[in-house]
This record gives structure tokens, C-alpha cells and sequence, in this order.
């Protein structure tokens, strides 16, 4: 006999939490369509020279990889971004540009478990590449809006969030402004301490490993320290980058991005500017977006992406600029949980429909096909067992209704609907299945 | 640079591929919700002991397989079957009999490719764990044709099929009774050629290999050549199995599928007994489905399963019986497309807002969200290039509708709705939001 176990990092979904997780990816499948963002797929096994070397030292060091029975060494995909990568430059001509895709799929590294981490996690992605156009950038904070909106709609309360929006070029343009563009990497490092050692321990590490004056260290700060509405920011960015061209344009394009999410329907408090993130140092080029709970913002980012210049340059010499985002799922159903937003529930259906007479199963199947048919997911429990059994397995499950009738409801042509959340009981017609299904329906909304 | 390729046996699925499969996927799951399946997901990679020797030697030899590491033995999961098994072994408890799931999930097998054989495919169960009783196999039945039915109506349709049905304790019983018991593994190889070879030569076969007389062979025939309506078939198989406990309780199972299925509202020309097949030798033990079109039957069953006795007797103690089908996506989108059901459609939204007038991309994006608010799919292209470019690109990918409106159509309030199909343009409201999304809607229908 085997023992019955996953390994280490890897995890079994029970039905409890497949459901929600499953919600929550039809609902980003539904908003990413609606904007016309198209689906694709990739394996999950690569040729390891396409895996290797494209994301960190730490993404290679974790990668699963092995040789194949044909000799070839692989490896298993460990984002979704490389092979997004490798997929323009393989198809571009198939494809056309602009290209839109999203791609949900499950992605593996051999991380330390000790943090927390999963070895296997879904990735839910969605990009724009081959234009530069802002249009691109303000859509990306539009579908970032809907989704999280939507999330909350498909979890049954509003949920607040705002999106923290900057541009990579501002600071970029201040610092050549300043002639500090050789040091960006030392300036972001220590800018990226602000909230944790506070303004003079950041000016001096920016004065001892990048060599400002303590008027160059000023200005940076004053950059990540604007606050104010949008405008107000706007003008004093404006104002810091005043004379640089790709300043200027930096804060251009954030400006057509807050003008163009309000017309988008994006209200103004859910969208903010904040000169203080650059999320990373090398990869993204332009927009950046952040999206934070407002109930929970210490999880941190729940949607996180932005621009850059060159996705495939290590595949293809056209050079291919783009933008997107990525849905952090398995944060936010954490967050969900903690919000008391998931059910326990741990069936999709909400109606069992009792086998009480055991006569009478065809009865039963009639019964669960008439409601089919109206859109109301129905189990009809196996095994002529008893009563109490069936519900205390529709109570454990989650189911809303239970449906009981006998050789006596239906001779009456009437039968029970038992709200399993209340345990009230009430009549309903087995005659008409209108009205049936108009009881159940009452019941279940 | 590295050459942009995917390794052999695997492939990409671009948007025009991508569009049908996810739609298909989103049908089964649909389907098996309103039956109460609830979802699970298990890891795609397991313990080598956990996959190896559950399989055949088949699976076995084309396992992926490698040390991890931690220096463990894994395997790439080959089928959603095994890792049912673990996962019930190891969670009864939690979740409780009888436990309906389905499972939708990539599956790996380093096949000979030659014969058109992906190595990374996608399966998509369900299974009704921890019940002998008819009705799970009865609703078996009936999901398989709701799947089908469903299937159809998504891809635009009735899709005519037969499901066929028998049940394993037939032949078992009149072997039983004919004193082969013992001999039924070469006498379900013979009778597997019946179609092939012909019946004197299944019957020399069977002499040789299974030692049958000339009577004993012409009853095993005359079983597995019966034919007629269901009334007239179960009568024959009852009279062949007369007297034999298990062939008797095989025929009125059938029984109860047949007249099941009738009240579940299948129609009678869908479902079919069929003697005749057997779905392998060792696996299933009572109710067997095979699911053929009637357009198409030479590609083999879209659709196959049945009961088997005990699915995790290699982890756990506790006999779990079941029954369960899997749908054949990839066969069933091959055969969509040999009849024509696909669309070349490359966008999974029907509406390309033409960015026309370079200064009034907030307006395309006040439209745009218009129509989405009203459920209605909507690009917005991201550059104002020539519009001739823009509706190339619009017909390529198979956008159904363009919305054109530049300097003087905002003026007037009304812009111009282009049918891309017919090339034909309609006038359509700016001012009132309603009357716009009627003017498409009625595109769209």
C-alpha cells in the first residue's frame, strides 16, 4: 500500500477552495475578453535554453529541469512571461501587432517553502505588445479597474482598492536632469527604503553609494514624497522635470492615463499617482501600475505590471514594446478570505432533490431536468438512504434548498422546499413547473 | 539569440485555437456544475510512487519522470485518474461520500509522436465516487448528453450522437453461465475484432485461444451482434443471461438506464445498448458509455467511461467504488472543425472602436465603456493610424462590427456602425446610450 501524498510545495484544491478560485479566474476571463484581449496557451514544458537565463539568477536557480527521453534538456515554465516572449517572436507573423493576449496557467519553481511559497501557482496575465501608444497604458489601468470591481461584484460586496499609478521616465528624467542617470539603480535602492529608514537615512545612503549633493538628494525626495490629488501632483512633477524631454513626456503620459480612466469610468479615488514606485529595477520602462486593498493594503499589490521596451529581444531582433499586468490570484483569495468574503460552500449546485421514495428515482430525474432546464443547477442524492442522512450531506456541503417529496407529495401534486440556511419548509407545485421553478428561484435569490 | 521553437510533441495554442477550446472548457464545466460536480485540482507533479504501476506499462515507459531538488522521484501526472485516487484516499474524510468532482487539467505522455500524438494534452472529467447505486450511473448518462447537446448549441448547432451503453456484468454473466469465466480476457480480445474479422473468424479465435465449443461461441456472438429498439434488446440479453445473478442484475441495470435517461430527458435515438463494446479488459466492471456523432463516427467516442469497483485500492484500505466519463477535447474539437463549426475568429470581443480623430480617444473610451457596462465585448485600437489599416485589422481577426466616428460624427452626434461580414454601414446614436446599444445588439444577432 502507497501512502496517499503530495510532495513537499505542491497542494491538492478540495472543491471549498477550487470554487472561488475558479470564480475568480472565469471573472477574469470574462473582463480581459471584454476588452478584446485574446486567449492563449503555451506548454508547460520548455526547451531549457529557451527558459534559461531570461528571468533572474533566482528563477534559474529554482527552475525544475531535466533531461527528456529524447535527450533534450527542458524545463518547466516558471512565469508566464518568457514564454510569452518566445510565442510573439515564434508567431508574430501569424499574430499581427498590436498583439493582446491574456493567459491563465499554472507556472512551477523549486522555492524555499519555509516563506509561505508554493512550488506550483497560477499566473493570470494579460499584455499588449507592439505599441508604445498611451492608449495601451490607459487601458491597462481600465481593465485592472474592472477587474478588481468585478471581483468584488462576483464576491458579493464592493471592494474597495485603489490603483497606485507613476511612469518610469519622470524619475528617469530627473536624474538626468540632475546627471545622476549613472546611479538610477543606487538612487532606486535607496529610494525603495523611504517607508522603513525614513527621508534622512535614504538622503544619506544616496549620498555615500550614488554621490549626490544634498540638493540632488532634495529634489529626488521631493519626487517620491509628492502628494496631493492628481492635479496637484501632475503640475509639481511637471514642475521637477521641467526642461527634460523624456521627463516631460513621462508626465505627459501619466496625465493622458488619469484623463483617459475617468473617461473610462474609472472614479477618481481609485486611481492615484504615486511618484514613489518603480517596482523593480531593470524591466519596466514607462507606466507602472500597483493596485492595493483599502481594507487590507498590507498584503500588498493584488495587480501589478507595467511597460517596457523590448519584450523578446533575446528571440527575435524586431524589437517588440508592450505593456501589461498580472492578477496576483493567490493573493487575493487570501485576501478574500481574511475578508470574510469566501463561503464554505462546497458544491456548485444549490438544490439536492432528496431520494426519499426509493420508487420513485425517475420522478426525481424528471424533477432535476425541468430545473436544469431553467438554469438551476440540481444533484439528485444517489441512494434511496435516510432523510436526515441526505440533509445533513446537503448541510455540509453548502447546499441552499433541499427538495423532498414522497409517494404523498406526489399524489398531492405538491413537494417541499426546504431553505437549508433557515430550515423553513414550504409548499411548492410539482404540477406546474413554472411555478416550481419561480419557488426555487424565490428561495435561491 | 536563441531560435524561438516548442519542443517536439508540444505545441502553442494561438487565439483561433485558444477561442473554441476555452469554450468548450467553459460548456463542460457548465454542464457539470448543474449535475453538482464540484471542481478539484491536484498537482501536476506527484511522487513517482504515487504514478508509477497505477497506469499500464504503457504509461509507465512514457511517464515524465525526474529527481527534484530535494533529491525526491517525480513524475509528471499522465492521466487525472491516478491522482483522483491519492487525492480520495487522502481526503475522504474532508470530503465526505459520495464525492462528485470534475477535473480539467493538462496531462503529459512522452509519445511516439509519429502518430499525430501531442505529449501535453488536456482531460476533462467527471467521476461519482463512493456509490454503487443506478442513479449515478443513469445521471452518467445523462451529462454526457447534456455535454454534447450543450456542446452543440455553443458551437452554433445541434451536433446529432448516439451515446452507447452497456454494462460489463452482461458478458460477465453469461460467461459466467457458459463456464468461461475464466477465459474472458481472450474472449474480449476475440470478440474486439468482431468488426474486423468477421464472426467465423472471432469464433476460430475464440476456439483456440479460449478452448469455446461451437455453441458456446455462437451464444457469445449472438450477445454481442443483438440488435433492435432497447425493449427488444434487453429482452434478448434477459433470456441469454437467464438464471446467472450477476448477467440478470447487469440487464436490469441497463434497464434502469434506459428508462432514466428517458425521464431525464434524453431522447430515445440518443441513447443506444450496444453489446458489443467493452472499453478494455480490466478497468470497468458494470455500466459502460461510448459517445459517438452521428456526422462523424469514424473518429472514434468523444465521449467514454463507466463504473469501476474500487479506484483506490493501491492507497488506501477502504473500497471505493465509482463511475465516471471523460469528454475527448481534442478529438471533439478536431471533429468540429472537419464540420465546419469553427470560425477563424480571433478576438474573443465582436467590437473595434476605430481610433479615428487623433484628439478624441477619451470619447472612444467613454463609448467603449458604454457598450461594455452593457455586456458587450469592445476594443479599443490603440493608435489613430489609417483607417484602412485599422479595418484590416478588424476583418482579420474577425471582429463582426467597427464604430467609426471622428470630428464631424461627435458633432452630429452620430456615428457610423460598420457590419463586417456584409461591409455594409449604419447610422447609430452618440447621444443616447440605450439606442446605441440597441443598434448593436441588433448587429450582433
Amino acid at each position: 500500500m502507497i501512502e496517499p501524498r503530495t510532495l513537499k510545495g505542491f497542494r491538492d484544491y478540495l472543491p471549498e477552495a477550487m470554487i472561488p478560485r475558479e470564480r475568480l479566474i472565469a471573472t477574469a476571463r470574462d473582463v480581459y475578453r471584454s476588452f478584446g484581449y485574446s486567449p492563449i496557451d503555451t506548454p508547460a514544458l520548455e526547451y531549457l535554453e529557451v527558459l534559461k537565463g531570461k528571468g533572474s539568477d533566482e528563477t534559474d536557480r529554482l527552475m525544475y529541469e531535466f533531461e527528456d527521453h529524447g535527450g533534450r534538456m527542458v524545463g518547466m515554465r516558471f512565469d508566464l512571461t518568457v514564454p510569452l516572449a518566445r510565442f510573439v517572436a515564434q508567431h508574430v507573423n501569424e499574430i499581427g501587432l498590436p498583439f493582446k493576449r491574456y493567459h491563465i496557467g499554472s507556472v512551477w519553481r523549486g522555492e524555499n517553502t519555509s516563506r509561505g511559497r508554493y512550488r506550483e501557482f497560477m499566473q493570470c496575465d494579460f499584455d499588449t505588445i507592439g505599441t508604445r501608444a498611451v492608449a495601451a497604458d490607459i487601458e491597462t489601468g481600465l481593465v485592472i479597474y474592472e477587474l478588481i470591481r468585478k471581483i468584488g461584484e462576483a464576491f458579493g460586496r464592493p471592494l474597495p482598492f485603489t490603483i497606485h499609478v507613476n511612469n518610469r521616465a519622470v524619475l528617469s528624467g530627473l536624474l538626468q536632469k540632475l546627471g545622476l542617470a549613472e546611479r538610477s539603480t543606487e538612487i532606486l535602492r535607496a529610494l525603495d527604503k523611504l517607508a522603513k529608514i525614513g527621508r534622512e537615512k535614504v538622503a544619506a545612503e544616496m549620498a555615500s553609494t550614488a554621490g549626490t549633493t544634498g540638493e540632488q538628494a532634495e529634489q529626488v525626495l521631493k519626487l517620491a514624497e509628492i502628494s496631493g490629488d492628481s492635479d496637484a501632483i501632475l503640475s509639481q512633477l511637471a514642475q521637477l522635470v521641467a526642461g527634460n524631454p523624456q521627463g516631460e513626456e513621462g508626465v505627459e503620459r501619466l496625465r493622458a492615463i488619469v484623463r483617459g480612466a475617468a473617461a473610462g469610468g474609472v472614479p477618481e479615488s481609485a486611481l492615484k499617482i504615486d511618484a514613489s514606485i518603480a517596482r523593480g529595477l531593470d524591466y519596466y520602462t514607462g507606466a507602472i501600475f500597483e493596485t492595493f486593498l483599502a481594507d487590507l493594503p498590507t498584503i500588498g499589490s493584488i495587480c501589478s505590471g507595467g511597460r517596457y521596451d523590448n519584450l523578446a529581444g533575446l528571440f527575435t531582433k524586431q524589437e517588440l514594446p508592450g505593456i501589461g499586468a498580472s492578477l496576483g490570484l493567490d493573493r487575493l483569495l487570501a485576501a478574500l478570505e481574511e475578508l470574510g468574503m469566501l463561503s464554505k460552500v462546497r458544491t456548485p449546485a444549490p438544490v439536492l432533490i432528496a431520494y426519499f421514495d426509493k420508487d420513485r428515482l425517475d420522478d426525481y430525474l424528471r424533477l432535476a431536468a425541468v430545473l436544469r432546464g431553467a438554469g438551476i443547477g440540481v444533484e439528485v442524492y444517489p441512494e434511496p438512504k435516510k432523510l436526515g442522512q441526505q440533509l445533513q450531506y446537503a448541510d455540509r456541503r453548502g447546499f441552499r434548498v433541499a427538495i423532498i417529496a414522497g409517494e404523498r407529495e406526489f399524489t398531492a401534486g405538491r413537494c417541499q422546499l426546504k431553505n437549508l440556511a433557515t430550515t423553513e419548509a414550504t409548499e411548492a407545485s410539482l404540477q406546474d413547473p413554472e411555478q416550481l421553478i419561480a419557488s426555487v428561484r424565490a428561495l435561491l435569490s
